[in-house]
């Protein structure tokens, strides 16, 4: 039997995904950097879950505009996942050669364009939304700052950062604790998820205090989606998810089941995402977001 | 004896580089990703001669503003071409353990985090951009979508690419020809050296006419000095360099003196040189830039 928020999120899946897949494809420009172009592509066009975008485009919507409102905004967050998973399996990273059940970048391209498509995707992002005449310059500008924000090494590269070094001192016999993981978590992966909200309210013309709920709320999210991460990581399998799993505990990573047991990290996630949800009330159409946030707390993949 | 333009460039130099590197410097963020934020500023710290800051702050003076006025779009240009130099250096790229006399990022920090460090600094430079409250939203986002467009795959990572694509080429015995070196040298190292004038111009206001003078002048400068690489590169010492020279021919790549001849490389360059200087006659203060093309075309590292 299917809850009332899965079907919520399949109908929203199934409304959004075709605008998100239609906006991401690269300009055609012939002739220049063709391999370039070709790699940027394969990942663009990977697939997956499309959660970022679909976020910032609902919440466009829970404010009351039309999704087409945030479609930059949405499409630079994607663009950003996008390069930083080529950049992620790397071999001087987390050396995947899977994602989302095709080879990884450099595994088709090789290191040297897999790292130029993710710096082409990471600098376009931002060029998409400084051209998109449907925003003022001011929605523009407030736009990629919080992006940058999210994403530069007080956000995302920062935890990614923090997340090779936890690694290295784990080889070492020195794990790390919950107060890092929790950094760790907030940054890596909780940034973005955060920013994809706070894009679509700055999109939506938000005032302030609705922007900043919307904010909190995805920042609740984004630990949601990571925890629940790490307990899929730990028990469920390659193939329903995708990629390769169990790595986690391969590598002696700190997770939240394995610093409180899979009990107790199920518990910290319900609690966050019960947070999340409480956040999100006040907004005018707070239905879909409220949805999501349980879909994302349970999801299998 | 020094000549004329080479004592403008002194005192350019000696005037502008201190407003760049006070600049330069990252605000310190305790606790988040101490290591991330050590080789960001490794790379920053490295010294170089910030060729391309000054020129952007040069072109506002040479429209009547004060220097001050570029000074993000000086530190942005500075941060995407120093996380250039990041990535290039990498074994998958040029593989590269000397810059500017000291230690490749990835020499001292490792693969993973200097991959890290580069994104970082990439995301940072229009983060600097958009949060510039001295320049318009509208000038932040015009000054954030040049950039974008130079650094990313339709400039610089592209270049980047099609030069990476043309070394497996040459290895297999196919070199490539004039046509296809000219548009690496235009997009790899001309684009940003084309947009440090033309920020400049977005800087100061400059009226759509002027803008696109100096974004020409501005192309014929880059490429020029891309010339005058290839010919040091040929020509020169890892002494006087700072860094291994040789290694275009070493990896058989197709260089200005490979293909012309040391002399025909240096007849295209003069011609190269006159042209930026011509173009840069009818604004206001042309007698810096002026110089600078004259030294850049000239320098000996």
């Amino acid at each position: 039997m299917t809850s009332q928020y899965e079907s919520v999120v399949k109908a929203d899946t199934e409304r959004l995904i075709p605008i998100v897949e239609s906006a991401l494809l690269l300009p055609v420009s012939r002739g220049e950097a063709p391999i370039l172009q070709e790699s940027m592509r394969y990942s663009l066009e990977a697939g997956g879950k499309r959660v970022r975008p679909i976020l910032c485009l609902l919440t466009a919507e829970s404010l009351g505009r039309p999704a087409s409102s945030a479609l930059s905004c949405a499409i630079a967050l994607e663009y950003i996942h996008t390069y930083s998973l080529i950049h992620d399996d790397l071999p001087a990273m987390d050396d995947d050669d899977l994602r989302r059940g095709k080879p990884t970048n450099h595994r088709v391209y090789g290191e040297g364009q897999a790292i130029l498509a993710g710096d082409g995707l990471l600098t376009e992002a931002f060029g998409i939304l400084a051209g998109d005449t449907t925003l003022s310059h001011e929605q523009r500008a407030e736009a990629i700052k919080t992006l940058a924000e999210a994403a530069g090494w007080r956000g995302m590269v920062g935890g990614q950062s923090l997340d090779l070094e936890g690694e290295a001192l784990c080889r070492m016999g020195k794990p790390y604790d919950y107060s890092r993981l929790q950094l760790i978590h907030r940054l890596k992966t909780g940034a973005l998820l955060r920013a994809s909200l706070e894009l679509g309210a700055i999109a939506a013309g938000a005032e302030r205090d609705a922007r900043n709920t919307l904010r909190d709320a995805g920042a609740a999210l984004g630990l949601a989606f990571q925890i629940q991460d790490d307990i899929l990581d730990a028990t469920s399998s390659s193939e329903v998810m995708g990629k390769r799993v169990g790595k986690d505990e391969e590598k002696g990573k700190i997770t939240y089941p394995k610093l409180l047991g899979l009990d107790g990290a199920r518990n910290v996630l319900r609690e966050v995402t019960e947070r999340a949800i409480c956040l999100l009330q006040p907004i005018p159409n707070p239905a879909s977001l409220t949805a999501w946030a349980n879909f994302l707390s349970t999801r299998v993949n």
